[in-house]
């Protein structure tokens, strides 16, 4: 079936970013996110939902029935539409709008508190926004870099906290709030993050020395993760800064001592021939 | 309409940092500040307001005097008055002196209060402090360079705050502290930022599952901002070195401890010769 | 004697990583480790072990048996049998198993809490895990050349954190729950870490404004392990990368993703030919 | 006056480190400081000093004893007795032993506690171990480097901590904790350094928005500091490695492309010349 030039259209102003049109759409789209979460924060408030529940129940229905409309044109518009549908945003904008209905029909409220834990999700479609701001493109690339060492450094901290956990629930015991060790390790990872709620605390001189341990242990291993990141970004800017591109095969990033393209093995000295045009750098956003 | 002489002589002294006069002028401004902020915040003591309000009262007229004469010498000599008027500083100083004459129309003691919170604005006078350290420049532009990349990481944590806060609602609510989103987001906050007060904390065994994923994720994404300044930082670091040339070979990166040129061996100390034009490294505030 | 053929088979499986049996072998060793600490966790809770209290019991002696037995076959299939009983692992292994045993014996409840102490140390025996992973290579590298400085740092917080515990001792006192130093040093700690649970809070202004020393000193000094840590990582990385040498033209420093040298466009993906010898990196554990 | 052999013999041991003995003596003095500190210590806690008060204080007078002999020692046999005594460590060494002596005259409780707290500037002694762990020397220059920059952000974080007091002080008020304005910033600094004791929390709506404000504040200016000192220790690190030293002036650290020394202008490409010893990297302590 070809497409309609309608569909073109829409296409590019709904899932394109690059005409006049498609950019004011996102950025509608975006305001509209937004304030359809800041109606269902206030609803949450006691005091606000006795006076306005009226009010903000008609915002509700009504974002409901314009992102249920966005879907359905996504849904016509898009090339393939199977694959829009299992894409990840497919299945968000799903889900943004599902919990809405199914609160008709089912009015159980404990349900409908599951359901609402679902549209919580609708805020991810703000995370869109990122992709505007060409800075987080950086920031990514160097967390992807560190993503196998940050795991590793994941890992120590669970095993380190379930170490301590097991300790403290020997030394203390249940009588002074370490009722058990997944309690134990919730609070060992309350202490390791330093975030210190204070509810659990050691009464033993020998647990508030393993305490302070644990503690000394979070402090410094923060450095872990910061150095890892700072690291990676050092080098990720310094490539970006250096953005030389072989004007064989466009490959980014060259040292600024290279001589031969790393990809190609192209002469990077060379002045490009006529043939291959002057491509500017071709930034994916 | 000319300037006299006297305008021109005091606006040297007054906005002028170059003279002796000119320095002197802004130490002697800075002690007051900080003196008359000190008086205000000796005021909200009890026990001190209620055995020196007299003299503080004192206090706080003669410096609330002094300033207003300021403010007028300002406006009298500054060659531009409008401009003067409605740029930053020209706004603060009329507000760090408005509270105190408003004050006494208007003896409403909540209207008071909301006076008083303008008043603590003096104490952005006191930042003008900053510019006299040269290395607060290093640190301003580093941070400046850094801005969007800030940005993307705070609009960030914002959402995951969010996501966070609606979660931590559902599956805890109101009874266990979570009365509100708004108030959940609050206790993300506090949460993510490793802050824990402790008042409210999570109860159920799935709240507490959450809350330890919160933590950890604040305690990685520390790592973000401080890799982002860090390495901002070491480039700016690194760019102030290469400003100083060699007046000789014009050889850039020389230490600051640096006597002779590294390249040429030049003494760097020596005025450039005549041949030599003098070039200052082109420093951008 | 000479080994049999049986006691090289098994060597390789056991002690070996290299062949598939060998890794199949450790990552069983893994899951069933994780699964014995999971049984244990789920046995100080006392919900859980009032109802599937036998359940846990049996899995607890099955995971004993099993590594009972693994015990056994590494002590008969060890070249050198003793020196594995007395290296690390061998004595992890022997503790891993023993506080079952020694628990039919000695009923005592108090004893039978130390020897479970013990049996936490099982979880090291996870930390093996840590070797399969070679980002982890760097991270040791990096935080093994920064020891000694990690070192000097935490002297310093000890020291400090003994100066700050006496002040608060002297100036909040046993009234304020400063009962004695060694309870202010772990205040001292709490407050330097900025974990800041809130048992324990100065009441007095001195004590708070000896407090806000503290906090601010532990919220900077915590620069100092980041900036150790950054520094040696980011070496080891540019370490890393200088490891990659061109066969051809000996060129260091290439990107991990390059496929031509950038020095001389040689093609790095090729074997070094004859005449050029076969150089391994040397990269030293 | 000539000085006697004794004196020259006992300077060597008591101030010098580079001899066998001088080594010797340094240690044993350390582990006395460290034992008479923990003596200390341990006579806060009421349980230890009750049962073991005499010990304890014995141990006391024996110290004060053997400190009192190598004080007089060491005004015996340093070189200029004067200018000892006004050094840093001669104070220090003085103010050790003081209180002990005045304790018997004085034996007014409320003085004898001012006392004791100079008796914790013993421990400073202690710090003297620092110099013998080289790597300290590292950190200290970093540190020294980043000195005007740290102070820099000191300033900045005790004006945010006093506008943020303020803003507080006024929006919840006395009702909520936050008795006046040195209270309130109190808060804000326990807030800022993201400890949290919890033992003040705001409750208004408004608080907690300026709150979450103040600790996202404090959870991002943690990387200023973190980004100077990581940025000056990389740049100390990489002049410690490329430790070159000018053969004419031994002046160290120029950089791997210098030519010249930036000290005194001599060739660094020239061999040295044979008047000029190869004197060993002089690295002082």
């Amino acid at each position: 079936m070809p497409r309609s030039a309608l569909q073109e259209k829409l296409y590019t102003v709904i899932f394109g970013t690059n005409t006049p049109a498609g950019k004011r759409f996102d950025m509608v789209l975006i305001y509209m996110i937004c304030l359809s979460v800041l109606a269902m924060i206030l609803e949450s408030v006691d005091r606000i939902s006795d006076h306005f529940g009226g009010l903000l129940s008609v915002l509700e229905w009504t974002f409901t029935g314009l992102f249920t409309l966005e879907y359905a044109v996504r849904i016509y518009c898009a090339p393939d539409r199977w694959r829009y549908m299992r894409s990840f945003y497919g299945v968000v904008d799903l889900l943004a709008i599902l919990p809405s209905y199914l609160g008709i029909f089912l009015s159980n409220m404990n349900y409908l508190l599951i359901i609402r834990l679902l549209r919580v999700l609708r805020v991810f479609r703000v995370l869109k926004l990122v992709k505007y701001l060409s800075e987080a493109n950086i920031l990514l690339r160097a967390m992807s870099m560190a993503r196998r060492k940050i795991l590793v450094f994941f890992s120590s901290v669970l095993v380190l906290s379930t170490i301590f956990g097991s300790l403290m629930f020997l030394v203390e015991g249940p009588e002074h709030g370490f009722t058990s060790i997944p309690k134990s390790v919730y609070w060992t990872i309350v202490t390791i993050t330093t975030v210190g709620y204070g509810d659990i605390t050691p009464q033993t001189v020998v647990g508030q020395i393993i305490a302070s341990a644990a503690m000394l242990t979070g402090y410094s291993i923060i450095a872990i993760p910061t150095g890892i990141l700072t690291a990676e970004l050092a080098a990720e800017m310094q490539r970006e800064r250096s953005n030389r591109l072989c004007p064989s095969c466009t490959h980014p990033g060259h040292d600024s001592d290279a001589v031969y393209c790393k990809k190609c093995g192209h002469d990077l000295s060379k002045k490009p021939e006529a043939a291959v045009p002057d491509q500017p750098p071709g930034q994916s956003g």
